[in-house]
């Protein structure tokens, strides 16, 4: 398989990309990864490092997105940036798959635009795995969008269901929705039709999760629109992080203090391990035409290199089709069904 | 200050309820406990107990709402239940505070029903105040409301800072919409249009906060839509366990584990009271004629004491008044905007 990594994105791009690059195809004989960025400043990076010369190539972008870059700006007036000329290789088939730490807003309204949504889509939308107790879940929608109807909500749930069943692996994916209470009377205007527009499918759905349940790991798809997504996303983030810093300072304050850090450091390494998302290897974009994968703006090489892995997997796969093909099954289903309803 | 408690209301009520209501009395010597419930139940648990019987007294309620109940079922079929008679005794003047570890969407929709809305007040709303790096902050809309417009949470930006300032003590209170980008041009329509009706007040509005730095503790008053608002408390409250949870797993799972749980054990203990809710007691619902104090479903003893000396203190300083007054303004300067208003 044939990525293209957007050399220019994320905080410590494009010494980290370029690391991330090389660790991929070290690791698989079968990835070739272009990097997508400013030739001089790529090349110069590349200079003092060791790699097949054969598997990883450089594709020249004039410009770069700044993470301060209104959306629209980027798309109207840096259309030679590393994010739409790798975007533009996933159209054009010199690519199989785009893979980017840089502004996700930019790189969701490129795809959107350059290769469109998957045939039934009328969204696309990201999917974050997350940790749980027991086993991950898929978040979708993450922040792909703002603002979304049940319509929308209910294709996040099939998109979302395709993901988890045909890359994680689960065989019948138990779909739930983010709401504030367990009952379908629960929730606000856009989830109470969004839950019955979803009992009345195929999928394996098991009603609402509440974000107290989060965490259990009792379900394997979890629907909310992309704002509350974010937020969720974003708020476990911090606050994991503000966690372990308050039990740094707490247990640094004690007595007894040294040594217990010192006993427990092995656990606290596997503990960072099965929660840090650089493991995990990016979002997909699911719903458009072609495999995206949207990585941490913080990702370190080790993220970069698992996201480009994921990038390769839902290649192979043809994630993109299988979405299509359940997606436009729905759509047909759905306007089958309202030509048939007497009402 | 006589405080009307729903005895009834929580996990392990009425036991738990009757042993909060004791210790506060004993360490309070100005606060009365009428302990709101089934009579001959409540005398039974609080037959073998020591209290001061000038200070703890019982109302009966025939009826108790359960968690299963629907609003709208218990409004109409339960006018003789614990939350109707308590939040009755504050409007007759019986009592002047009411606290439920009940069912909290029965509470707001019973107190707006009985005492009705402030002055100014369109939708009432809940203050929790949460812990974070630095100091405590206030969210503000916890869950009273599903859907809420631009006005409403300008509204609560005024609560919520009114409370912060006067309760908290926090002088010219930072306040900050939730939403996924700091930019005034991120987030959801609600949002984008909330933030540009906060940034003309006089509040110290300080623009939006995303979900990841919600616990660095850089504001004071946090302003979302009730669903929001919710699922942030909840996610924060289920991974906040989980993690702990995941923690023990790790650290008994290596060699060194008991050692390591051995000599952090004073750490854990200062962590759990800094970030326990219980510590916290309760949180208001601001903006009706009146005060009510929400507390946790699963509140301990030391949760409902500590509830109702938030009770008592926002009786005391006449909170619902304070709003009242910061409400009522802004909607006679509103209306004078509007009036001189060119467009």
């Amino acid at each position: 398989m044939r990525i293209a990594l957007d050399a220019m994105g994320g905080d410590n791009a494009p010494e980290v990309t370029i690391e991330g690059a090389i660790e991929t195809v070290s690791e698989k004989e079968d990835i070739r990864v272009v990097l997508v960025g400013d030739e001089r400043m790529v090349s110069e990076a590349l200079k003092s490092r060791r790699y097949p010369p054969d598997r990883i190539s450089i594709h020249h972008a004039s410009q770069t997105v700044s993470m301060d870059d209104s959306i629209s700006f980027a798309i109207r007036r840096k259309r030679d940036s590393s994010i739409r000329k790798g975007i533009d290789l996933v159209k054009s088939g010199e690519a199989d798959a785009f893979v980017s730490a840089g502004h996700s807003g930019v790189v969701m309204a490129t795809a959107l635009l350059v290769l469109g949504t998957s045939e039934g889509v009328d969204r696309p939308a990201i999917a974050t795995t997350m940790p749980t107790l027991k086993e991950r879940f898929v978040l979708i929608d993450a922040g792909a969008n703002v603002d979304s109807t049940p319509e929308n909500l209910l294709q996040f749930a099939y998109m979302g269901s395709a993901y988890s069943k045909h890359v994680i692996g689960v065989e019948k994916p138990r779909v739930a929705l983010l709401s504030i209470g367990e009952e379908d009377v629960k929730g606000n205007e856009l989830t109470k039709e969004a839950f019955s527009l979803l009992k009345n499918t195929s999928l394996n759905f098991v009603g609402n999760v509440e974000g107290k349940d989060l965490y259990q790991g009792d379900v394997d798809v979890v629907v909310c629109d992309g704002f509350t997504g974010n937020i969720a996303l974003k708020i476990s983030e911090g606050l994991a992080e503000a966690i372990m810093k308050m039990l740094k300072v707490e247990i640094a304050s004690i007595a007894t203090g040294r040594l217990a850090y010192l006993f427990m450091k092995p656990a606290l390494k596997n503990f960072k391990k099965k929660t840090d998302y650089a493991e995990y290897g990016g979002a997909p974009l699911l719903g458009i035409r072609g495999t995206c994968i949207i990585s941490h703006g913080r990702s370190s090489a080790k993220a970069i290199k698992n996201a480009i892995k994921t990038a390769d997997l839902a290649s192979r796969l043809r994630v993109d089709r299988i979405i299509s093909d359940e997606l436009s099954s729905l759509s047909r289903g759905m306007k089958t069904d309202l030509a048939g309803s007497p009402a």
